[in-house]
This record gives structure tokens, sequence and C-alpha cells, in this order.
């Protein structure tokens, strides 16, 4: 029987057109900077969001520590929610690469306001600091639940950042998530942020890659970054293929997973095992238990119907929909949800 | 006229008294451990602390981050409070020295709760998370103003480390306050701490000088990391005979400074220009201003009736005693601070 | 017209069984390790070598990398030849990655003899120095023009290792090039190498990709290093299996680039321009020019005839042969190489 | 019996003099650069050696640590004789305090030549390499025998850091031996280096100290530095009270250290235990034992005696000459070097 994998959008496979293109792709190797579609893939990806060059990466999380790196030095600061990504779930990343601080804003799911970031920026010329070099958002905000920043609240933290010299970088594991939702344009992107990390798998259902996008100036900075780091790849062009047919294709279709998440939070909030869910803003539910189930319990009892979802924290639940999740998938968690339901009940 | 040096009890000048001892010291070459007077202050800091060894240093904030890097290594992560020294005052040390990561705990005046470390200790075995591996409590709280943790207090955490293997260590920048005024016996601190940082440049008077202790096996590590950050002195014996001094003649009198600030608090309490106080435990005076002044207009006031006193953020002062204030600058002082409450109400 | 390149053995493309392999490849999440192929790939590839476990990286300066990081910490040393790959063209990795120091010994072309290795190793217990904790090698040497360990000289300087209880790693690049060269069976290196590097998208002929091998212990210890330098990919099954199919298919026939690397020596030999040649082992050929020829002018007489080639230093050249250098091409580059001859003499 | 200790120029204590001095300094707070004596000391080091700034640290470590830290970045490297004290005797402290590598040039005795350093530096703009941003001397050369750069030699280096935009410092540990030796003044040095690193607890005697000198900017940075190696002291104006004594009252006597170790040289070259004897140029004595005597025994034969020199390596000994070395101390060793020779006859 077929697994309906809710845990995360990272665990999606291409699409057979995608695989197509894949294959079909010219390459070269890319440490000469020779492989024509990653090329491609890098110049498309910065025209969409308005920003000059591009560099691709196997990973989010090295688009992301290559970009701190570039922006910060030793005895520099990096500001950022403390449910970041870049903080969280990059293995401690920030010290281990950078050897920068953190000042940690207590946002709300996720987001921080302008006069938080403001708050924490560091006293100039002060020895006993360190100097505040970056900023850096998440959108959408994982661990907030899929919520999302619009473009005039970036700004707002834009207007901070110049005014106090700072660097604006973006951890857009799932920004297209958030242009979806917010019904934005990429390219407005460019003018608020120094650099931004698109993540071309996870939502988009490409197998592999990110892409870092800055100034060329920037660029040529990370790509020294990418080396030393070991994420400079050879012939590249078959990943990146798919990421461009990714670009090309899968973005509107986001609304179809949004759509699902709403689905799967309009049952949980009739369940009566749940205590509170997140508002759904696009494609992530994240839900608390109350005490019929624990949170090891819950993911048990539902790969027992052949559904995995991630325990998110005691009691917490995270479900994500994407690409792979078909209608009857759907049909199938649904009644499941609700069968759990009727067994709480009966116990 | 003389000045009265409320910024930091870190202003003290040796006694007289202190300044002969330290003339009298036999000294020797400590990089080679050929100092007597050195390794008698070793031991003695030691001995009294109930732990095994000890390591002169020129700075608490060398002590601090040799034990930090001691007990860490890259991918590792620091539980502290988010007031805490070694994050919020050492330049940023803990990424820079150690490329260690921070959980920053929301305390109550810097004083962490057993069950807020055992919320921030991450899960083992998982590779988004960097490894915790070290507890650190200040005692007393600088930022916290002055307030401290008791034996018992001190247990509980010491408790929560001992079940998660983590390491447990105290920068004590002014631990003999909270002797004092807990009214403990140090010895009593080697059996919950891994390593214990003291300072004996702040309240104890001494002209320069800490002491790191721990295991012997710890300090012979901590010895090798004093040297990669040049901490090694030669003829160090002169400072560590004032230490000597100091450990023997300078704690119990430590009273007396937080009388001194307890009168101060008194004042400011029936100052119509002060919004609030933080409750005073040891000698750290923390006081908000209301809008009749601003911090920097207030620190100029007193200036001006040369006084010294530090800004400590937007609308805040805090004043410390130590062994230089007299009995006729605190009555100078009073007359001051009464005066300021009088031209506020004329305004 | 066809480019023939002699630059290096990575700008190899895949060859259309090759393809063939990869778009049949059933795929998964490597980052949760459930991608089948990939997990196919480490686990043969240590077993090939006589090694527990292995894991799959986006590049060679990766495995090396993380190599290295999880031998060593901050205030040890790594002895390589100052020829190394590690040192010299990973663009600082080992001070970047790992704060480690290096101990460079001078080889011949790029082999060390155990009594030089022994000679670096830094005396216990003295602060003044880091301490010594890897050896590592790199076989075949590319600095060294393709020379190469033998399997009895691997094992003399493993033997200094263990007595001194010190990490011995591999940097196997082009390891295969020296097994086929030695006539020796990879199994036999597992019991020497603590860790040992391979890569795929060189001689082998793969697109992207090398495997870091290990203990089991060392191997998870590296999954979690491959996460904070973002090496970790999701559906990464696709370019495993190129990999699975090099290992396959591609081994033996690495005697082809050795005989075709002969040839190019023979025909050097005889030139007028050519002042010497590191006698070719393997597949690599290095010679220096005389006052004829300036490195950048051979360079570019090569490109006028549609043929790349590396300088390598001031007079010097890099020819490396591989997979996609065909017998065409070969007559074509030694028709080249003698009309040099003759342009040469008429100047 | 008295000891006469050889070991090092860094043991010898302050005389009656220095000592009067030092507890007459008048002293404050330098953390807040409010020690008179400190900012003294540090403006007077500036002035005598043609520099803007000047940074009281607590080791020549440190100064020169702080110096590789403020010149470099991550990914860059540092070039420096393979002998060097930076690399050699500083714990590995390049790579850990600064996270950069190293160019190790192959000088004579200690000194490297222009074309050397030339050699070592890095082609720009490309990935495969860290960049070169420093080339630091000794002068003295510890591990050279005490040999020295003239003015002269210095300059032609100077060009070649000009040239390629690198930056240059001094280890000048023993500079003040290089300066009476070759009869130049340090105000010259000022033209040529752009960080200069002092140390006067070695042949000018006082206890602690060492001053990091440079442009205002440099200093600046610096300081930052020093905060976070915790290197910055409180009252430390005692210490610098003895450095401003030395810098006044014991730089021209460094003659007699050198007329001193010129005496052993003679002795040794006519004993017939001694291989060889590296010409002394200043107040340094390194000879080579031949099979009469390991190091161990000659070091344990010449304790026996009252006598402390060091073992520099199999078959090496080191002496140093210095300012407690008295004429009765010289008599005593001379016969026992004697008779040393004597015994080695008769066994």
């Amino acid at each position: 029987m077929l697994i309906t994998d809710l845990r995360s959008d990272t665990v999606t496979k291409p699409t057979p057109e995608m695989k197509e293109y894949m294959f079909a792709a010219i390459v070269g190797d890319d440490v000469y900077q020779e492989d024509p579609t990653v090329n491609a893939l890098e110049a498309k990806a910065a025209a969409m969001f308005g920003l000059e060059a591009g560099l691709f990466c196997p990973s989010g999380t090295m688009t992301n520590q290559i970009a701190i790196k570039a922006h910060t030095e030793p005895l520099t600061e990096v500001i950022c929610d403390q449910t970041a990504h870049i903080y969280q779930y990059e293995g401690g990343g920030i010290a281990f690469n950078s050897s920068a601080s953190v000042a940690l804003v207590q946002g709300e799911r996720g987001k921080m306001k302008p006069a938080q970031v403001e708050y924490y920026i560091r006293p100039l010329n002060n020895i006993h600091f360190p100097e505040t070099k970056l900023v850096a958002l998440e959108n959408t905000c994982n661990k907030g639940g899929g919520s999302f920043y619009t473009l005039n609240e970036i700004a707002a933290i834009a207007e901070v950042c110049q005014r106090h010299n700072l660097a604006l970088h973006l951890d857009g594991a799932r920004v297209f998530n958030a242009l979806v939702a917010a019904n934005e344009n990429p390219v407005d992107y460019g003018k608020y942020f120094d650099s931004i990390s698109i993540c071309i798998s996870k939502g988009l259902g490409a197998p592999v890659g990110s892409v870092l996008l800055g100034s060329r100036e920037f660029i040529s900075r990370s790509r020294r970054i990418r080396k030393v780091l070991g994420g400079g790849m050879r012939q590249a062009g078959y990943l990146a293929a798919a990421c461009n047919y990714a670009l090309d294709n899968h973005v509107e279709r986001l609304q179809e997973d949004h759509r699902k998440a709403k689905a799967f939070e309009e049952i949980l909030l009739q369940s009566n095992y749940v205590e509170s869910v997140l508002p759904v803003e696009t494609n992530i539910v994240i839900f608390k238990l109350n005490s019929m189930y624990t949170d090891a319990a819950f993911v048990q009892a539902l790969a027992n119907e052949n559904i995995r979802a991630s325990s998110f924290g005691p009691q917490m639940i995270r479900f994500v929909t994407h690409l792979d999740i078909t209608d009857e998938m759907m049909n199938h968690v649904i009644q499941v949800l609700k069968s759990l339901n009727k067994q709480a009940v009966t116990v």
C-alpha cells in the first residue's frame, strides 16, 4: 500500500515530465562554471527575484550558511527570530561556519517586528559586544507553522537595516509558498534583501538544490565559501534542470497544497483529541494534542494507517502538504483523522 | 576634589597593606609553573571552593572563555541566561573562541529555573541540532542587579546537569558577594560545579586577576587554552600576591558594600525621579528613571558633582558599591541624590 | 569541432549506459536516510574498501574536509605532504572548517616517508604545541603528477600512526588509478586507514559525488558534520546511481587512461620545447617547458587546436587523461604536440 | 646555592630599582582606558617605533595572535618562516584564533628572502586557494639561534608586501636584541611594518608584558580582539611601570648579554662534546652535541651543577643570556662546560 508522507515537503519525487527534462539536460563542469544548465538556473532565479547573480548549491542549509558567512566575520552578530531555521535546524552552523554570535528575537510565529529587530542592534564602538552585521528572515516560517511576511512587513524591517547599515538575508526555503499566498511578485524582493536563499527541493518538487541570490560581488565571495564547504559539484546540470522545470511549472500549483492544508485544519479543529491548531496560512499544519494522545502515540496511530507525520515537540504534530499528496491520499488521511477521533471518544 | 566612582567594583585600587604584600612577593616564571606565589594562590582558591586545581588568568573574561572552550567543541551548545555576562559582555566570545552555539533562557533577574534549563537541552542523535554540553550560571547576576542563587537552587540545576551528562560552570565574577549575602561556605560549591571562575579584581579589590578552578585534568586542558589565548604570564606573582591578600582579608567586608547599596536603594525609592529599583540583594543597584531625566542627563548631573555612574540602557542607571567607597563619599552621594530630587520638583 | 579537454578528469560526462542507469534509479529523501540508491552506494563502497560504513557527499573536498573535522579538534594538528590537495586546493579548509594546524612534510612527488611523518609528530603534554591527531595521504598524488603509494608503503606509515595513536586518512580522489596501477585490492586499504574519501566523478566518470568511508561511529559523526556544511541532499539517488554504475563498470578501464598518458609522455620526451616530464605513473602528465613557450602561450597554442590543458605553475603544464578522450582525440593531440615542436624549431 | 638559569630570558626578575618604580605607579582601570601608566607605556612604545598607537597585553603570544587576527579573516593565509614562533610555539594559535591558513617558508636560520616570500603569495581570484593577507617576520629569530634581519633586509620584504597589498607584522619578542646588535633605531621600523609586537619581559627584564603597535585604527580593532581573548586587565599600571622602566634603562645593556653569549660560543667550539654551534649573533646560543651526551644527559649534567638549560630537540641545547646572569655565574658555567669536556674525555 502507498505511503502518505506528510512529514515534509522535502520528500517529493520528480514527476515524469521533470525527469524527462532532467535527463535531456546539457551539462558541463560547474566548478569551471561551464555547466550551461546550472548557469541558466542561476540567471533565471536571479532575474526572478530582482538580483544580479545566483549560486546553485546542494541544500538550503548550504545557501543559508554561505550567506551568513559572506555577510559576517567573527566578532559580529546575526539577529534572527529564536525559531529561525538557521539557528534551530542547521546544526549550530552560525557558530560553526561563521564563528558569529546570535541575537534571538522572540517574535510571533517566527515573525519579527521592526522595533524588535532594532532593539537587538548592539551599540557601536563598545568592545564588550560583537558588532551587529546581519538580520535574517525566514519566509514562510517553518516553526511558525507556515506563517509569512508580506512585502510591506519586509520593507519595514529593511528600512531598519538600511538605517543601521546591516545586511538583510532571506531564508526562502518556502518563499514560493509565501509569494503565492500573498499574491506577490518575487522581483520585488530584490529591492529589500541583500541575499536570498531559495529552495527548489521542497514544495517545488525538484530532487536536490537551492540557489543563493545576491549581487555579483556577493555571489563571487559566496562561490569561494561554497568551495571551502565542499559544495562545488561537477556535472550538476541534471539537478539544475529539475530546478528549472520546477520554477517554470510548479509555483502556481502551491495553492493546491495550501488548500489541502486548510482542509486538514478544518478537520483537526473538529477533532476532540486536538487542543489547538496554529491557523493555517500556507502548506504547514501544526497542532497540539490534548491528553488523549502523546505525540509519539499519535504518530504511531497514523503510521498504522500508512500515514507519516512528524512529532514537533511534546504533544505537537506537524503535517506538510506537497506535490505528492493526491486527492485519494487526502481522503484517506481525513478518514483516519476522523477515526482517531472516534476511537478517542470510545476510550 | 575626590571622585566617587560607582561605575563598577572593578575600579578599586590596592590598599597600602595589599601593596606592601605585593611588593614582598617571591616570584618565578609562571609559564614554567615556577612562580610560588601564583602556585599558592591557585592551591588556596581551589581548596576554598572544594576543587582540585586552579589557573591564574589576567581577567574573568579569560577564565570564563577558557572554561567554555574546555567544556565544549564546535557543534555543541551552551545553555545560559539571556543576560549572562558570558553571552552579553564578552565580545561574542562563545562563538569566537569556541565556535559553540548558545541556548538563551529567559530567567528572572538572570536566574534560571531547573525546568527552564531542562527545556533547552537538545534531543540526542539528531543531526539538525548542536549537542548540548554545558550549562553556565552567573552568581551574582550582574545584569540581574546583583541577584544571587542559593546553594539549594544551584543543587537543583546541578541535578539536571548530572542527569543529562552536562558540565556545569560558574561565572563567579561576584561569587563572594553571593556567598556573603547567603551566608554560605564556598567549599560546598565544589560539589556542584565542574568549573568555577572567581574574580579577585572586583569587590575583593586586587588590581588584576581571576582564577579558574576545576579538576586537575580540566585545569591541565585549560592551561593549554590559556597559552593559545596569550594568557600565560611570566612573573605574575606580584598580581597573585594581591589576590592572596584579598582572599584572606577582603571577603567578609563585602557586607559593608551590601549595606551601602541598601542605603542607596532606600534613598532612590524616595526620589521622585525614580520609576523603580531592582530590589537590592548585594552590591549592585539598578534603577529606572522616569521622564524627569534621561540616563545620559542623570549620569551628567552626577558627574557635575564628581560622582561617576553607568548608564545601563535607556533610562537605566547602575551603581556598584565597593572597597574604595568611603562613608564620606556615601554621604556626598546621598546628598546629591536628594538634591537631584529637589531640583526635579522645582522644574 | 569537438574539444579535447585534458584539463582534468573531472570534466567527463556520463555515458549513455550510465545515464540510463541514473534515470532508472529509485530514490527517497536521503536526509532521512531513506534513499535506497544512496544507501546501496554507501554500503557497496564501504564493503569494497573493507570499512563499515559510507557517506555520500557532493564533492571530494567535502568528504576530505568532513574527515579532517571528524578526526581533529581545534588545538590539534594534521600532518600531510606540502603538496597535498587538502592543504593546497581546498580553499584553506583545514583552518576554516576545523581550526586545526598543519605540519607540512617535504615528500617526494607528494609521497611522505614514514620517518618524515614521525619527525613531525609533536611532543605530548607541551602547551606550546598543538597536539598531532591526524596523518593524511593522497593517492594518487595530484601535484606529484599521479605518483602513487603501494600498499606496503601505506602499511609502513600506518604503523607509525598506530604507534603514536594517530588517525590515518586517505584522500582517494584518484585511488582507483593507484589500485589499478599497483594491481592491488581496495579491500586491503580498510586495514590501514581510519577513513577514506573516494571520488567517483573523476576518472570513473560519474557526474557528481564522493563517498567518505570509515567505521559506523565515524560515519555517524561525519553525517552531523555533513549537515552543518550543507551537504545533506534530498533525492540524491540519481547521482548515486551513476556512482554505482561507475564502480561496477569503469574501474578496470582506467588502464586505458594510463596507457594514453604514457603515450603523451613518450611524445613529450621527444619534443624540443619540453625541459622535463615527471615520469608518468597513472593518468596525469606534468611537464616543464623550456624557454620556447611560456605556460600561457603553450596553453593558447593548444587552445587554437581545440585542445584544453592546464597551466600548472610557471612553465608547467598538466594533462589528465580520462573516459572522454577517444583514440581520435589522442591522434589529434599527438599531431599537434609534434607540430608545436616543428613550429618551435622554425622560430 | 644560587641557580644559573640559562633556559630563557623570560626568567628574569625585576631589579630593586624596577620594583621601586613599579610600586610607585599611579594606576587606574585600563578596561576603561584610565590607567595613566599603561597609557604612558603605550604612547612611549608607539613613538619609539614610529607608529601611532599601542596596546598593552599580558604576553607576546597575545600581541602576536591579536595582530594576526586583526590582519586576517578566515579564508586567508599568513606567510611566515617554518620556524616562526607564531607557527611553532603559540599552541596552533593561527588556526585556533584566526582560522587562517599558513604558508611555510624554508628560510635560513629563520630568515626569509624577499623572493621566497613572493613565491608563496597565492594567485588572486582562484577559489581553490586562501587569499594571502599577511607576512610575519620574527626578529631576532628564536629557533634560528638569535639571528636577525637588518633594516635593509626588512625593507626588501616590505617592498614585496606593498606591491602585493599584504600587511607586514613583526614578532619583536627580542627586537631590542636585533636593534642593539645591528645598531639601528627602532623609529625606522615604523616605516616598514603595519604592526609590531614588542616583548618587555624577555631581555628587558620586566616581569610581565608585551605591547602591540600599529595605526590608531588597527589598535582600536586590536582592543576589541584583546577583550574577546580575555586580555583586558584592570589596574595593569604596576606591570606597565616595570615596562616603562625597562624601556628607559635596560635596552643598551643587552650588549652585555650578547658578549656573554659570545663567550659561551667560544668555549663550546673548543669542547669535544660539541658537534657544532650556530654562530652567535645576539643572546641565544644553540649547539648540537655529538654522541658523547644526549641532550637529556647534558641538561642533567648541568643541573647537577645548579645550571639550567633547555633541550632544543634531539642532541640540541639552547642557552639564553640575560639580565640575571652575573659574572660569577658566567665563570661557574664556563668552568662546568670545561669540566664536562674533561669528563667526556675520561669516559
